[in-house]
């Protein structure tokens, strides 16, 4: 009998994007929401043992063993849940971009991700015009395929789509549309919003963008 | 017929790393030294070509199609010449637990790297304190094994052993020593350098040392 955990928060991309997978495959799993993720003496003793490094969820665990790491724990599901549809392409050509562009969007929204929401002024306009530039490179990437994996809802498919739940708080927030800026990349944003994966992973925008003034808040960002 | 070309640069780790990779496998390949990494204007036609989104070495271009991010390569060539012994375990969890520890080991790098050799001070000493920490938790993951891949030299040996060559300007500019500090990572490094691979590809430590000299005085670093 598998035993498979998640530990996540609702507002992490990078937990979405384990959920999706693990839809998208049909495991079945048990997921645990962590209290809150700012602060270590509010994470739960679990995630603590489970990644001491980071401390930070995702946590796959699987029959006792963790796996951290989102990209990673994409890895190791595809490997060991080898039955099932495949989220990596059986190309290592393939593989390997989608590896890379997925490396590059981290990178990305590494770097300008809380900019959009914590700054204001120049840094945000800044953090905007890499964010813009960053789905206008992808939206090329993507070109006229109904998915990143081709024909096929894959890898950097589940990868990307999570950080689309945040786009109303980044739009409110600094004043710009994606719908204008990149169509296409939209496109493939309803595209994939019709899948169960997907419907039953992203949280609400609305609710995204009022957790992020609740944080905001907290910490107390003006 | 194969036609593998490596774009490199003689100090770089990164691209160390896959000329180890392609040594172990046994795969010929053609290496193009590019001039100079630090100006885009001094690169080769080919590499700004072959990665117009991070202009940087290594990359790999196999019959034609250009793989680039030292990770991703090792990934690749693992995937393509398979009838070669494996970088990667064929264990997913242990496939798992080398990539978090390369990436661990690329972000620490990335972030106390430069300030090793370009700070003064506190900045550098706090960078040093990072660096021996992440050394001694590398030491820990090593713990009795001859290698990181257990009786095989493979994946994060071959990922972690290049930087190694940086060592002896590290501890000249910052005043400590590796050996004094990590000893069991030290025999490691001695073991490593055992293989033909390691060191056909590992510059001689004296040279990266005056080179780095060469870069501090050319960028007017203190």
């Amino acid at each position: 009998m598998e035993e498979v955990v998640l530990l996540g928060f609702w507002t992490s991309p990078y937990v979405m994007r384990v959920k999706i997978a693990l839809l998208e495959k049909g495991i079945e799993f048990q997921y645990r929401e962590e209290r809150d993720v700012f602060e270590d003496k509010n994470k739960s003793e679990l995630l603590l043992e489970s990644n001491p490094i980071y401390k930070k969820v995702p946590v796959l665990i699987h029959n006792g063993k963790p796996i951290c790491e989102s990209l990673i724990i994409l890895e190791y599901i595809d490997e060991v849940w080898k039955q099932e549809q495949q989220l990596f392409s059986a190309d290592p050509y393939y593989r390997a971009k989608a590896r890379f562009w997925i490396d590059f969007f981290d990178k990305k929204t590494t770097t300008c991700g809380k900019k959009l929401w914590a700054n204001k002024g120049e840094d945000q306009d800044a953090a905007k015009r890499e964010f813009v530039e960053c789905l206008k490179l992808l939206e090329n990437e993507l070109g006229e395929k109904p998915y990143f994996g081709g024909d096929h809802f894959a890898l950097l498919d589940i990868a990307l789509i999570p950080i689309t739940c945040r786009f109303y708080t980044y739009e409110k927030l600094c004043k710009f549309s994606v719908e204008e800026e990149c169509p296409k990349f939209m496109e493939w944003v309803r595209r994939c919003n019709m899948r169960e994966s997907v419907s039953k992973t992203l949280p609400d925008p609305f609710k995204v963008f009022d957790f992020v003034l609740e944080v905001k808040k907290r910490f107390q960002i003006q």
